[in-house]
Order: C-alpha cells, then sequence, then structure tokens
C-alpha cells in the first residue's frame, strides 16, 4: 500500500496503513537532521505557506525548518495587519494564496475545521497545524513516533494522557493515533475537564491520577493554559498541581521504566515538577527533534513523495 | 528598443514600448510558475528587501515569492518595531539597507513620492509597491497584463473603473497603463470620489452605473475601505451598494462578454456580489497569478535584464 | 594560532588574537559582498536562528543577511506572540530550539549575561548581539574593522567615545575593543552617565567636550535614546546638545582627518550635526557595510571554519 492523500487534515480518518507509512518516512528524514548539511532537494521549486491565523511560534518555525530542510521556499503568513484583518474571508485569502502557484498551505486556526474547509476547494494540499480544540495531527504523530522510538510497537502499551482533555486537540489527536496503533488509553484530569464520554471511543476515564499513572508506561501530561484558565473547570493553578501534576512522589508510584512526554511549552512547577522535565525519563525535547522529522515527512508524502529514493543530501 | 531603467517608479513616466517589454517578459515569467520546480536561478547572490512601511500582507507576499523564485535572497522590513519608529528619517532607513549591499528595495509608503524620493539618492533598485494615493504601478501592470491575455490587444477596448477613484493609486496607475495602451477608460462612482478634472487627461466621467457599464468590455471595480470609510463621501456602505455595486441585475445589462477586475480583497456584497466575483466572466484570481508573473519581471529588468534567454529552468 | 571558541559572548574575554582573527575573516568576507553574485556556500545546510527577545530590525537583517550570504537556512524568532510569553523560560525556549538541530543562536536579551547564561547549556553556537547594558560585541568588532580599514593600526590613536556611556553596551564592547588593540580611549558625556569608575580599567574620562575631542583620531557619537529617555541624567535634549553635540563649530576644533562614527540609528540634530553626518569625514555607512563583513566572519567562525579557502564563490 502506499500513500494516496492530498492533505493531512487529522489523525482520525488515517487508515492504521497510512499512520505507519508517515512513522516509517519520518525515520528517514530524521537522519537527514542528523548530517552535518541537514538539507535535501525534494521540494525545490515548490513554495509552501505557514497560514497561521491562530499565532504560534514554536509550531511554525518547525514547520518553517521543515520545509526550508527540503529546499522548498517559504512565506508566512500571520492574520495582523494581513487581508484577514480587512474582513476578507478565509476562504478567499486561501484562494489568493493558491492563485500564487502555492504548493502547500499549513494552517493554523481557532476554528475546528478550518483545514477541512480549505480542502474542499484547494488544489494546493492543506496540512493542519491544529484546528480549535478539535486536532493537531503532527503533534500526535511525533508523539507516537517518539514511543515508538523509545518502546518499539506500541500495541499493547498502557498510555496516560492527563490533564486539559475536553478543549485539547493535541489529546484529540493523541488518543486517534494511539487507539490506532493498538494502545490501551487512560484519560485523566478534573471531572470538568475529563468527561465520561470518551469511554465511548474506547479510552479509560478517571479522575483519580493516582489510578491512571501505576501501570503507565507512557504519561503524557498536557500543558495548562493558564494564561487564558477557564475559572469554572478547576479552583486555581496551585489547587491543579496538589490534585493534578506530575510531583517526584507521584513519579515514584509509577513504573520505573515509564517515559514523560509534554507537548510544550511546559509550565515548571505547575503540571510538571521541574526536576522530572530535566530527568532521565523526560523525552520532551526529543519529541522537539521527532516533530521536524514527522512534519518533514508529511510535506513530502502530501507533495506527491512515494520513496525515500529522493531522499539524497542536496547538492553543495 | 530595450529596457534602461533601473527604477520602477509609476505609470505615468513609462513609454509604451517600455509597458510591452514589461508585459512581454511577464509572460515568459508565468510559464516559471507553471513548472513542477517554479523557480530560475536568475537573481541568485542579489538582494531584495521588502520595505513595507505601510502593510500589506498581499503584496508583500507577492513580491516575496517573485524574488524567491528569481533565487534572489529577501528580508522583509516591517515599520513597527523598526528604526523607523525610534524617529530615524525614510532617508536613513533606506541609506542603511543600501550600505548592506541590497540590490532591490520594494517600498509600501503612505506618502505619495515616497519611491520617486529614494531612487534620488540610492544607488539600488526602487520598486514601488504603492506610495499613498498615488501610483501602484505594478498592480496596473497585472491588470493589463490580464485584460491583453483575456482580450488581445487593447487598444479600442472599453475599460471601466468604478469606485473611489479620487483616492485609489489602484485606478491612478490603471489609467495611465490603458491610455498608453489605447483604451477607452471610463471613471464612475459617486462624484464626491469621481471628479470630473480627470476628463482632461483623457477619461470619460460619469456618475451613472447604466451609463458606465452598458458598452464595457472590462469593469474594474475597486475595493471599498469601510474598515477606513471616509464619512463625507458617501453616506453609508448600503447607499454605495444600491447605487454603485456590480450586482446580478446589472450584470445583465452588461456586454456578454465583459471581464470583471478587481485588485483584491474583495467585499462580497458590497462592491461587488458574491456569484460574480467566482462567476465565469470574473478574472479576479487570474489576476493574483499574473501579479506574480509581472512582479517576477519588473525584478528581472531593474537588476539589468535584458533577453529571455537567462530565463532557464534552475538546476536540481 | 587558531580559533577555537564556539561562541561569541563578548569581547572582554577575547584575546588578542583572536580579535585579529575575525579582522582578517571580515576582511576576506567583505568582498564577497562586493561581488556580483554575494553568496558562497560556506554554511550550506546550516540553521540559524534569529532569537531576538529585545526587537531589532536593523541588526536581525544584518545577520538574517550575513547568514543568508553564507547559504545558511534563517528562522526569526521574535518574542511577541511566542511561548515566551505563555510564561517559558528563556532555558526552555532556547533548549526547544536547539532540538531543532539548530546550529547558531543570535541572541538579543534586555538581560545582561543572557547569552552566556545560554551557552552554559547549549550545544549550539551562540552569539550575542546585544545583552542588557553589559555588550554588544559585533557593534564594537565593525567599529574597530571600520578603524582599521581608514586609519591602519589602530595602536596609539586617540578614540573618543561620547555620550551615554554608563548605560550603553556599544560603549563597553568598545572600549574592551580599543584597549586589547592599544587605543587611547577618552569617555565623554554629562557626570550622570560617564562615571569615574571607568578610569579603573585603562579609559581617560572628561566631561568637557573640547578635551574630549581636540586631538581625537576617531569620534564615536553614541546614540541619545530620547524615546526613553531618563529625566535624572540630563535636563532635556536640547541642553544634551547645547552641551555634548557634534556640532559643525566644534567640528572645527579637531583633527582635520578625524573619523566620525555612530552606531546609529542616528538623530539628526541632537547628538550629531546633519551635514556632519553626511560629510566626508564620517564613516557612519561603511560601519554598516562592515558590520555584515563582520557577522559573516562571526558567523564562520564560531561553526567551525577554520581557514578562508572555504570562501569560494558559489556555484551557480
Amino acid at each position: 500500500m502506499s500513500w494516496n492523500r492530498k492533505h493531512l487534515l487529522d489523525i482520525q480518518s488515517l487508515s492504521v496503513e497510512e499512520l505507519r507509512i508517515i512513522l516509517s518516512t519520518a525515520a528517514e528524514f530524521k537522519r537527514v537532521g542528523e548530517r552535518a548539511i541537514k538539507k535535501v532537494p525534494t521540494l525545490r521549486g515548490k513554495t509552501v505557506v505557514n497560514l497561521f491565523v491562530e499565532p504560534s511560534t514554536r509550531t511554525r518555525i518547525s514547520f518553517e525548518l521543515a520545509a526550508q530542510r527540503l529546499s522548498a521556499d517559504v512565506v508566512n503568513f500571520s492574520a495582523e495587519a494581513s487581508s484577514l484583518k480587512k474582513g476578507e474571508s478565509l476562504k478567499d485569502t486561501a484562494r489568493n494564496l493558491e492563485a500564487l502557484n502555492v504548493d502547500v498551505i499549513i494552517i493554523r486556526h481557532g476554528a475546528t475545521g478550518a483545514p477541512h474547509f480549505l480542502s474542499r476547494f484547494l488544489s494546493a494540499s492543506v496540512i493542519n497545524a491544529g484546528d480549535g480544540a478539535h486536532e493537531h495531527p503532527t503533534q500526535a504523530l511525533l508523539d507516537v513516533f517518539t514511543i515508538q522510538e523509545k518502546k518499539g510497537d506500541i500495541k499493547g502499551l498502557n498510555v496516560t494522557i492527563l490533564g486539559d482533555i475536553q478543549y485539547s486537540r493535541v489529546a484529540r489527536s493523541n488518543i486517534w493515533a494511539l487507539l490506532k496503533l493498538g494502545a490501551n488509553v487512560t484519560l485523566c484530569g478534573p471531572s470538568t475537564l475529563v468527561p465520561r464520554h470518551f469511554e465511548e471511543i474506547g479510552c479509560k476515564v478517571t479522575h483519580k491520577i493516582e489510578e491512571a499513572i501505576a501501570n503507565a508506561d507512557i504519561i503524557n501530561l498536557l500543558r495548562i493554559q493558564h494564561e487564558r484558565q477557564r475559572q469554572t473547570s478547576f479552583p486555581s493553578i496551585g489547587e491543579y498541581t496538589s490534585l493534578f501534576g506530575l510531583t517526584k512522589s507521584r513519579l515514584e508510584t509509577t513504573k520505573k521504566d515509564v517515559l514523560i512526554m509534554h507537548p510544550g511549552p511546559i509550565n515548571r512547577g505547575v503540571e510538571i515538577d521541574s526536576d522530572i522535565a530535566d530527568g532521565d525519563r523526560s523525552v520532551i525535547l526529543q519529541q522537539v527533534t521527532n516533530g521536524l522529522a514527522v512534519r518533514m515527512a508529511v510535506l513530502y508524502l502530501v507533495t506527491g513523495g512515494r520513496g525515500t529514493q529522493e531522499i539524497a543530501p542536496a547538492s553543495a
């Protein structure tokens, strides 16, 4: 089987086979990042646009570097001072970008479904870099890539996702990827943020952290968005930390070889103890490194890459 | 005859011959955008600066992609957080950029004549990307390129420009280009925005839309800047639409093969009916595509390009 | 002796030998900027990040062009809308960038020592682009490069630095470079801004401009930061100009071949008379040109460049 999609919109609609193609392609590209010349000519003469309607320096830079290392031309489009501010619709903005013979539009948007909407009328490829509280597929891909790299096969592993599940696109994309690859997924957090209905798609739901972490092979901590804290969800940051923060004493109750993951940026001392973030179980920075490889793979695949024989070093 | 100018400051001072050189060069570059590798090595090792003192994501990206596809290095300079904010004069900012061995400065500025001012002391090439209410030459070039592509020779065509003529640099540049190429130009809009004195340079002026569109081969609609509406010019957006908007019933009174143009971003339902914008007479998105080809041509010519034998594909 | 440093953090810790290596390497790179193709393949496949936590368009563009002309990939990271705004620490931001296999982090930061701090845990190279009131090493390097270019050996030259010495990183870096290379350094300005303790490191301190400029071979004027004027340091801009501004009548009391320098952006009519800034003794724009050569040299050296045989023209 081979890759036939022009877009990467979500994880939910991908087959297990497609997930595996992305992961194995990312493994090839990871080696590129370790070379002295971290660049291949694969997307030379192609144009990639970072259409970040919702700002994110971190994800934008990861995609920008991924495109540069594939030798694509990249332009950054941020919503400030743009025609979107002048009342232009997203549809018209995207069609205007496409009229510039753009090959890939990477979109981050506050509204669920914005990438799917674009994919319906654009002939350019669309990559979802996060849409509302819906999905953030490349984050999930880098997470499962990292798990696979450290633990081998994902099938049968116990993965606990801890934090604000309800409003998290990272959680949602991770859940789909993990379930498809055969992991046992446990969700944990305040009952206001981790509703029972996630059980219907095959997750275990608990509001007791002790129960959630005891048998976990992987603990994926979500960021507490304290800069836009939802007052009604939990009383205070301190309260959250005392009930759900990954502290040293809690870490002692986990398996010795548990992996600690976090999509970043981390809040040291809030959802994660600072020493744990820097400790030897943490793979937080490896996730960042793998994100670049995964994004190179996705750019490569959606633009029609079929094999890895093209991933040769760029000539000087 | 060949191209001898180092700058592109306006349309008014160009000869018919020079206009034709740009248009035929743009036709060559348009083919580059249709290749799998949309890139030529023409400006390799040259540096282009986008000096956008007045912000414009759309035009900036078009110039940025044009420069990238010519293999130039591009840096973006926006007025926010820059030395201009610290009280540095435009002259000093430009001379500092030039001291970095910059080859081309593309300037957008709120003040009429800013590009001409720079050209007087800079040895770098200057391209006007819009100066106040004065000129926006590459917009006019892409407009006449699009007309020529669809209609053949411009001579004798009836072109109607509709909207805020008085304060529009797009209108002004279009008028000069169209008159030079032999079109019959009609200007239409509220009398507060379309003064009679345009008749002196050879345009027809009317304030009745029916009269303006009846025999038009091309209708070029200008954007109503409703985000900074001049209260004194017309009573309300609704009023403008009812008197001058291009509605379906009005379209029925035009020639069957009329071209509908708009520099974008469009206000659907204000100056143009949404279905007309997306309809088969509209060439709005082709204008965007052609804008890139025209800007590649201009960058090529002002930096000393003399023929099109250099427009070979970039090696991989 | 050869270059062995992975970082450029300050001037104070450099040896005279190291200073000379940078200056001679910069001389090689200056020639690259004068070629038709201003680009060499030296850093192809390397990634450079401009981490400008304190904004500066001018310095950012100089570094960006330096990296582009070495064929590196460059991404710009500004503090606005970034994870730093979400409460992430500088350490975590930098480690995240490094996890993207970044080779060089160029940092400008409001806090003294920020680049040194990063260099302690990063394996990427760190270049200080200005840290608080501490140092701005590439500015000092371009200043001494310019002096050397115009005057030959710096040893024994009388260099006067005029203005806000106390809070100026430009002054501090210049003082170290000039003293190491054997210049006689005089500091002058209001007593509130030019404290006596600079005498301890070998400078002459005076609060009388006549005395400071009479025998100067070079006068380096610092910018008066009038947009954030410290009310307590001097009564008013007008007062400053009348007491310490470089006026035409004051220039007549200097040596005939004195060089006038300024790091820019200049305040015409405040610290410097407008005609003097544009006059034939001024080397202000040459400083800008040399800044690019110096920054190319620094990028080259910190990434392991050992000789100049690699500085060949890039193939087309």
